[in-house]
């Protein structure tokens, strides 16, 4: 899609980190109960606040003072549902930027629908993987103004003319529920500090997948790889951002 | 009820755990709030992938592609209430192994009334404690081709005329919650792959508690067995499976 | 408020906890989703037992035959709304201590008057945070008798002419998420083992303060403390509690 990839640089990313745990932006999560627990403590180790509510009659109440809205259709109920329509209101209203992570969306065409919703609303960052964003291709197509993060082995942030690809992280992500959901709301989190959607995904998933390549190294299976990732991501320097950012293997622009 | 136990060997085990580990069946599971985190953490670390929409409105489109389908009741709402009979039309449809962990029956006539709509259905295999299945007693009575797996310090898989124990775990298991339903949607990932329900009942206790074995090794407490139970699930080779079936107690036909 | 604080002995600490440990209270907890699995095994390294049921249709099941209930506001819905009517009947009717966590009172009008109904009903203990217990003054003020605990870097348990604090914990209790929310468990849980609001709060938060000191010890971030503050609050002996309590700083009468 685009001709060259653009480059992130450690600083901007420990810029982007520095403000998050500066400011406590709250990330008001509507989000799927399998991953609300490591979806809060991934924020909070962030140095972000989590809230959670969804009741249709208070969800506004929280949403409008949020720093950035997250919705997750992981385990989307009627209440839930109903949310939805109150969080765009909000997010449209008071300009809070929203992320979505359209999970399984293969599998439901409830999801499908809910996610055209969304994406009628502005400032949309869709988060998925590669099956959940091929999925979304025709809607993409409608909104061309949409920005994509598909996460895999190489994550991928694109919108029409720009991309960026993040080449850090470990095969034990995929094998603990709810990481991909948590890394969602680390990039809302950047989102709330940083105005370039794209910088402010790229720093996110940076620091999560170095994170996770420190925790790989601590870790002697998924359960303690979980626990060891919540450590790296709290206790995560410039330092270790900068030398591993440079480690990095070199991509080019792979689709 | 049975004159002899069946024994069940370990490579029988380990076939049953290296088809759940290449097929990766996907289980569907209608299960609590409490238990669903490590629900899906324990069928990950097993090679299966979850998933666990409840939405009525979905459940349906998710639960048809499942290679088996779990119920468990122990948080259980309304719409979860509406979900069931959705779940028991497409496992009848489609021949799909259900599973239905009857979380603290004794406590709910709401419950015992849902049981006995599963109970109606085929193929039901019933995972419960002792004070669960002691409950459901006039029920199974009903419907005798209820396979019934009555864990505790031994495990126990009864049908009309068979009989399987399990003697392998640790006491920890009990001191943390949902470790009881996740073997539930473990007895599922290996119905999935193993039409021979008492065998994979019997495959997936024995790996579930060969692993709590080698977590208690490590543990320092249940927090840590917690997390270290997931690594030795994640990690279980046929040659560990061989020695310690090997080394477990000896167990006649307990009741 | 008080002239002068009470003061806790280690013996009473470790007579209440012994009672938990003996008697296995069940503690009935209408929780938020995101807090409850952690609740849960807190209450079970305790030694108490966990129900965690809302269902309007059951949830009067559950509570009748509890020994202490819980309502934590952290993620209500309307079926857990339609539940807070049934536990406070339970509990006027049978006698059963009641804990109120009020999570993020002051985001939500729906929450500040669920709180108002609450302290309607009779013996109730509430537990927040400092903001959350400054949004309930009003409705505490027509309420004197309501026991109130305040926590934060040093607990405060208030009554209308009694004061008692708790000066133990560590800062990385504020960076996991569901230990606040799991801290009104534990109080619930000692409650149901000690007649004395404050005493038993007053001992629950010890407990679990110095279960955080020795988690703290053993901790590389937050998620290896949230996993050694369950380990030791497991293994906590009365030897450990005399020590720590006799090396807690000294407070006197703070607000």
């Amino acid at each position: 899609m685009s001709g060259f990839d653009e480059k992130l640089d450690a600083s901007s990313v420990a810029s982007i980190l520095a403000r998050v745990a500066r400011r406590r932006p709250r990330i008001h999560c509507l989000t799927n109960t399998v991953a609300q627990n490591v979806t809060a403590n991934m924020l909070l180790a962030f140095g972000a606040v989590p809230s959670m509510a969804s009741h249709p009659a208070e969800v506004r109440d929280f949403a409008a003072g949020a720093s950035a809205i997250l919705i997750n259709l992981g385990t989307i109920n009627s209440e839930g549902e109903r949310a939805i329509p109150e969080l765009i209101a909000v997010a449209q209203e008071r300009r809070i930027p929203l992320v979505l992570d359209p999970v399984f969306v293969e599998h439901s065409p409830l999801r499908l629908r809910l996610v055209g919703d969304v994406l009628a609303s502005f400032d949309v960052l869709v988060r998925g993987n590669a099956t959940e964003m091929a999925t979304l291709e025709p809607l993409f197509s409608l909104r061309p103004d949409t920005v994509r993060v598909t996460t895999g082995v190489v994550d991928r942030i694109e919108t029409e003319d720009r991309a960026l690809s993040v080449a850090h992280g470990h095969e034990l992500m995929s094998k603990v529920t709810g990481l991909g959901c948590a890394s969602s709301a680390l990039v809302a989190a950047c989102r709330a500090v940083e105005s370039d959607p794209v910088i402010a995904a790229g720093a996110a998933l940076t620091a999560y997948g170095i994170a996770g390549e420190i925790a790989a190294e601590r870790a002697a299976g998924p359960g303690s790889f979980a626990v060891a990732l919540i450590d790296a991501l709290a206790t995560l320097d410039p330092q270790t951002l900068q030398a591993r950012m440079a480690g990095a293997r070199n991509h080019g622009d792979m689709p």
